[in-house]
């Protein structure tokens, strides 16, 4: 069965669930969204695209984009990252601020809302706010076939600084530790504008197509960044790409994978293919509820956990 | 360059090196082994066996049984083993006892302390604590081409309840949340016994080797669990193998291991090796410290990360 | 008004309150205790004493004889008791295990779980688990008119062993920092057996009336402990008391105290009079509901809160 | 002996003692303060004064201030403060921000600077930014004989606000769970105020009298609060006027008391005196080491502990 056929069988299957989880409510930006979307796509190693649903509707990534700016951050200051954040899971819901206080204001990793923002931090340090956010843009819109619609959501973001209290805790936290080197107000600007990036089901698989080749987009040929950073960001999706549900998601699934409040993951199969999934509705953990099914069936029919042996066939 | 050639290259790096860690000292047995031990083996997809070192010489496996013990569980009841462990990693020690205050007494995964004496405690409800110990000689003797000295070493299993105050904390902690099901004394016998397992790296890697296929030993063509089981406790191990150093480890190495208090780790290229490696000292997060850079190493040489994009090759 | 008036006036408000709060019911013989029952009894500096409703019948004490535990440790010991447990409020639940894993194994006080247990491990190490409670039964008994029913339950003791797998916990866990020098079950077994001391309010406000005077027994004119020792004692009542409602205790009533889950309290106004009350029935906190509330009204009644400034009249 | 040579005796005994802790240092204005001042002051229950040594040098109070703030908030919303502070010792740091996270952003009491910061929002709710803080100064100034040099410090103000990190976080923090109503900066802004009050010994042991009648200023006659707010204040200071070091001071004081990081304390034998010490070097839990030892020995010398039995004599 071809790819693209079990593709429409997933979408098939879910079409009519009436279980499909919460929208996220705290903005109105994406509470408005209609929870029935559901879309996929699907990019090979050879490049090759399938797609199903509303694979070609842009949402708001929100989180998933924490992947975007941690490759930036990986490129710009290597190594010294880890100074500041650590490379763990937290055991911890995503936005926990207990775990920065019995640890010197250093957040478990890149993924929680605290050590996305210590990335946030070094981007601001090293390019300055406003260059930092067009540098997340010519970072990710070179690596599609069409950019279009692959924007930073101004009113999303606006919108996430007016509730935002509990990051700016973490920012003012953090800095008590001096683990925050630029004003608070700047360092969330980053942080919000980041999270408010756009785009389609389709346009994310191909921008982290990147990850599954191990350094180069395989649409357009060009080198994003070293091997060693594509193998840390994934090693880091797998251990906390779905804040306090990461475990559950590696053996359901068995990919690396980073989830968005927006209700999309990106997940890639190391050498075989780059995946985004999209379904509003969240489960208890703020996944996306339908998403994670998704691959999970996805998984099933291809046998592309790295958990499975299918190198001996 | 030859499997068994790059072994005897790691081997030859780490012969002289002379931070080697501090040995487990807790009790006797552990505490008088020479530091300078080092032994690797690797089981191919084949069966085919390349060992260096000290890879014949038994020594205490400890918490890598935890895999055997789950192994047992889950084909003794199935799912209804994560009603009473989760499958999260847990951001704490090995051995914390606060997340089960927080947590009705559930612990985060099999893996930790506190998970472990529940699956302890599920088999010797399902077994009894003698035939329970008997379970798990006969799950991994056969495993192997020569099972000469696996044994349960019973000197080890009673230093350990002599000093595991701690342990009997978890389990009594637990029984509070009804999370127990026999006298604290059974179930704490049975886990000091199995981890009181000894065998050489050498045998570990044949045990393991039913992991890197799915479900069957590739030496004798046994089938051992199903592939479900395999890939769940391959999950469980990228997670949480390696305590508060999980994350560290999926980056540095990008297999699922587990790691030992005597100095061993049994890590599982899925699909092509099962690699089990000793060295006594441990790093501060308990986890072996040559042991570790042995297997980032072979990893370096092999390109067996799961996070690899080998496939394309 | 006369003070026995005062205790009538107050007896007869509580006695068709219907909201009785909830008797603990963890072991049988708390359990069964008739819900309605209520007792108090005052001891003034003079060594008259008043009581009213059921202030003779016997109930069993609990965590109110953590207060006679403290004053034959600090008898025994003096101040190297405070190196093995701190003066501080815990700000957690009684049988909190928490805070015992970020402080190494030192109780926060005397008068939680973890803090009472190491003061029977103190007694166990000076006099045995025998002697120990023969010296409880020798403090007390002689400070009252008539010892009759002044017992140590051996069926309560028994029944608290058989559930006191938390306590199991706690004592284990402290073992592992060295801070229990005592065979774990020894330890317990004097702190089941103290907590199941059994008195009336008669009996246990003139039990306790050497802390009012500051050291002696206004009745029989026996020195008991020395000033600064009871004037510790009174301190901690005050802070930790009434486990995490210390301070509403304060506030409301404004005496140290100690509560039992048995439903007693014994209250002190220093230099003025030794309060007990009982009524089986617990709030939300594990303190007697009714009896605070009686407190709470003696003490309007009285004017004898120590934050009064009723020596200006 | 008077009670000025009791206080002369004092002085002299800690005139030359070199280990008088370390002067709070997070800025300048308190850094660069002489650490050899000692000043003390009681006044009685008539309202005559007592002054020994730097009595009437004007320092900052800082989180004595807090009293004060409480004063005002108690009197402009009455009980209606206990939905969104509570009224139990924290049994952490003044300045940790877990607490609020397993308790849904509700401070512990309102002396640790979360609930300090909850009671300067309602302040800023009932008053307005400018007013509240012209309300501190007219609770305060009329309650002494002299009020020269009772001001709010504008410079120590700025300096804490710009290294307020934390507090910002906490601030940030309780927002998310609604028990903040202010925009933050505000609130911020009236604490910051606040902490920034000044005087001496001298005038603050007159201010702070009005809690030891239980409610009217001994010099003026002035009604300050009503005899409830005195008496819940005071046992709040009890229990958590010290931060973590609460019980300790009430073995050792046995008063009601309330520290600054200037190095102040306020201390109230309720119905007798209104002390006042000051020593700017602070002890390992940011309490004044030499004022908290210099109460110690007024106590023993008058016998004013709330736990002595004086009221007999």
């Amino acid at each position: 069965m071809t790819l693209t056929a079990i593709l429409e069988d997933i979408a098939d299957e879910f079409r009519d669930v009436s279980e499909r989880g919460v929208v996220a409510n705290y903005i109105p930006p994406l509470a408005c969204v209609d929870p029935t979307k559901f879309g996929m796509a699907v990019v090979e190693a050879d490049g090759q695209i399938h797609t199903v649903g509303d694979a070609d509707e842009a949402f708001s990534i929100q989180s998933i984009s924490k992947i975007f700016g941690l490759t930036l951050a990986l490129d710009a200051i290597g190594d010294a990252l880890w100074t500041r954040v650590r490379q763990e899971p937290s055991g911890s819901a995503f936005n926990s601020i207990v775990q920065l206080e019995s640890e010197y204001g250093i957040p478990r990793n890149p993924f929680i809302n605290a050590g996305a923002l210590v990335v946030s931090d070094v981007l601001v340090s090293h390019y300055g706010v406003q260059e930092a956010q067009q540098k997340i843009l010519d970072l990710v819109r070179p690596l599609t076939r069409d950019a279009k619609n692959i924007v930073i959501d101004r009113n999303v973001a606006l919108q996430e600084k007016e509730t935002g209290f509990r990051n700016a805790a973490l920012v003012n936290y953090m800095r008590t530790y001096n683990n925050i080197e630029n004003p608070i107000e700047k360092t969330l600007e980053l942080y919000f504008h980041q999270c408010a990036l756009t785009m389609s089901c389709h346009q994310l698989a191909e921008v982290g197509a990147y990850l599954m080749t191990g350094s180069w987009n395989p649409i357009t040929g060009r080198q994003v960044t070293s091997t060693l950073h594509a193998r840390t960001i994934m090693a880091l999706m797998m251990m906390c790409g779905h804040y306090d549900a990461s475990g559950s998601f590696a053996i359901r699934v068995g990919l690396p994978g980073k989830s968005g409040v927006g209700g999309g993951i990106l997940a890639i199969a190391p050498g075989v293919a780059s995946v985004a999934v999209w379904s509003p509705g969240l489960n208890e953990y703020g996944n996306s509820l339908l998403g994670t099914r998704a691959l999970e069936r996805l998984v099933q029919r291809t046998g592309w956990s790295v958990f499975n042996a299918y190198h001996m066939k």
